[in-house]
């Protein structure tokens, strides 16, 4: 019995997904992992609508990134595929896309507000403000709209000249977050971070009405010291 | 030993009723599903005051649709019986209809607010607001108050021309919501959407007090791309 | 070896006790439970600060209602039972009463507001607003302060002539709630729908800070369909 | 085989580390606990970004409290280490010390607001307002950063004199909870509690914008029955 050469690949997507859901940032269907192999020119992805508590390794579809042609798998790929592929293609340091309609992130999205880095928890994951893209036009909604979906992340990331690599997180206006990172356990990761700031944030704002995000000086201090080239945090290489 | 002809019905309606339990959509006993067989012109629905820890088949209660009669079952039939009848009266395409006093959904109903359509999550399960309805009068609450009930969630989907397939789910004022859908898997899937839909709308309005409903084009895209002739979400074939 | 005269009673509350945990009503050794036992002329309450995974029946101390004497039980009594003694000789339907800082009862107590009837989820439960007592005097709070607490629940009672079968909850003013029912099993219920409607009329003030309470006409029905002579929830005899 | 000197030590530690992710306080590796062995000079605490599930006493860390320098183990110290070292060595009765990112609490110091006792719950564990810091200067931040945050919390109780022993806990301004106590069991209770406290304040301040404190009577009333040589609280001797 063949295995795929990408078995391991998408043994690391599926257990995302699964992740995803332990940790309690999707419902029902809501989200999903991609994970991409940079040297094959691939990622995997997981098939559209299907339960987390069944997924399999043989379920996740590996799609060509520069194409977007199904390399493997029998199943249809998950509807937000193209954002994931645009997002993999503009953005080079990530290795995995996550997508959820995690609930505080959420009610951002639909606000229409970015996250403002009210502390040290956000510092920690987020280099600044996690920002929200503008509401995609009828013309964008009506024509290849994930891909479209993805387009506006990336416009909106270039437009400010926010680094990816640094703030790897985005509101869609109305709909929720994507966030990425250099594995598929750091990207879930960083979701649930997302979730928990978005959660902080709205109360913060409950209480102080006026607060304001925190001093350069102490936001530089805590992503500075888990990420980067003076990191402290974590045992030596461990590779946060 | 013989079995009910309704045994499959029964089960379908107590595994419904219990799931209730596991999304975390009722407390004590505030909830019931109603599962029809429009063939055989019945509908089963949980026991009036049974705890959801035992409740099994046998405990379901079968009511025939037109005339409200018990064609099987020991048991009292749930209080909101009439309720459930009225609406599958009314609404053909409903194959089963739940209840709950979920707590976020409530709290809209309480406010007398209907639901804005504030995002794609919302979208992808309602095709617009979900509705409240008018204060019931002191007459109707007099009267056979159950089945009155029904009447002024009726009355809102006529007066306002609301399609139910389209918008499975009503908030009863200073009560709570009813939630139908073509099979009881599906209707009890809305009614954890709207839970969900109701924390993240409260949250949303928290950040934004003048949030606006997401466009036209927005809630076109995402409730056709899962429902209706034109669907692509999910597997082909897979009834979503 | 014998057993006490009140091993049943003892039983009964330190299962109600424990369910308090389990419905996740109590924090760390917030929360308590007294039952009576009326023609013996005792209750028994749960010791002093003993956690909820250990206790047993055998801690539970068996007290006099009349005297406040213990009568059995080798451990110092909850450092509330002479609120649970006043409320127990004052209302003379309570077979029990509960006590705990459930987190948003606790919010509606410190915030010094009763909990208006928002909907039918508390017309269930309770036929009316759940009332705040007023703060306490630095002479009563010197005094006997535990007794004194259960003077300014009854107080509060009294002058408003609210009738303690009916409206079975109270929030003491800048402390929490005090729940009693006819049963342990009841007045733990009704402590835990008392959390549930807190919870959902925070929601609904901020979704509607001019939220009304429900009609009367809805009130009474609610409220009388399950309880007193006219009641048709449940099964019969099944005794709501 | 031989085992350290330090081996009950580094269990406490072990223990009270993981005790956080029990209670729910602490999400990823966003938290800490040192405890303190006064008579040998030093304390353990948990090694930097080492997972909850598979912390082990043998992964556990001893510092020396007055110089610093590790004693035992092969892991880097948390990187927080040198603000728990500053609070061990200036509040001569904590035995213990617990970070953590726990949500509402996080909300109260980004909104840079001290805590104000509302209610009994809070005053069975702080007396009085729990107090926020000023935030730190870029030249602190810039500096030894974690032992400067221990200065600021030091500065801010030895300013308005208040006892580290009768309000054992601070709030980091666009940070987060420090908390400490008598024991690893204590600290960790009290950082439940205060999450608790700063849940219940908030809903307490939504419901009543103008909520005041309890009085000056009812909280020592609630304080001193709990500690002190005046507590009646829990059974004789349990040491509470």
């Amino acid at each position: 019995m063949s295995t795929s050469r990408f078995q391991k690949l998408k043994e690391e997507c599926c257990n995302a997904n699964r992740e995803l859901r332990t940790l309690g940032l999707v419902d029902l269907t809501f989200g999903n992992v991609s994970v991409a192999d940079r040297q094959a020119g691939v990622f995997a992805i997981k098939p559209s609508g299907v339960d987390y508590e069944v997924l399999e390794p043989q379920h996740i579809v590996v799609v060509e990134i520069e194409s977007g042609a199904t390399v493997e798998g029998a199943l249809r790929y998950s509807s937000d595929t193209p954002t994931h592929r645009r997002l993999l293609m503009a953005f080079a340091e990530a290795g995995a896309v996550v997508h959820t309609h995690s609930r505080d992130a959420v009610a951002w999205a639909q606000a229409g507000r970015g996250i403002p880095c009210f502390g040290t928890t956000h510092a920690d994951h987020f280099y600044g403000e996690v920002p929200v893209t503008r509401p995609m036009t009828p013309a964008e909604i009506g024509g290849q709209y994930e891909w479209e979906t993805g387009n506006v992340i990336v416009e909106r990331f270039e437009a400010a000249q926010i680094d990816p690599a640094q703030v790897p997180a985005v509101l869609v206006h109305g709909h929720g977050p994507f966030v990425w990172g250099p594995s598929a356990a750091k990207a879930v990761e960083y979701a649930f971070a997302l979730e928990i700031v978005a959660e902080m944030a709205i109360a913060t704002l409950r209480l102080n009405p006026a607060a304001q995000p925190i001093s350069k000086a102490l936001l530089d201090k805590h992503f500075l010291r888990k990420h980067g080239a003076t990191a402290y945090y974590g045992q030596p290489g461990a590779g946060v």
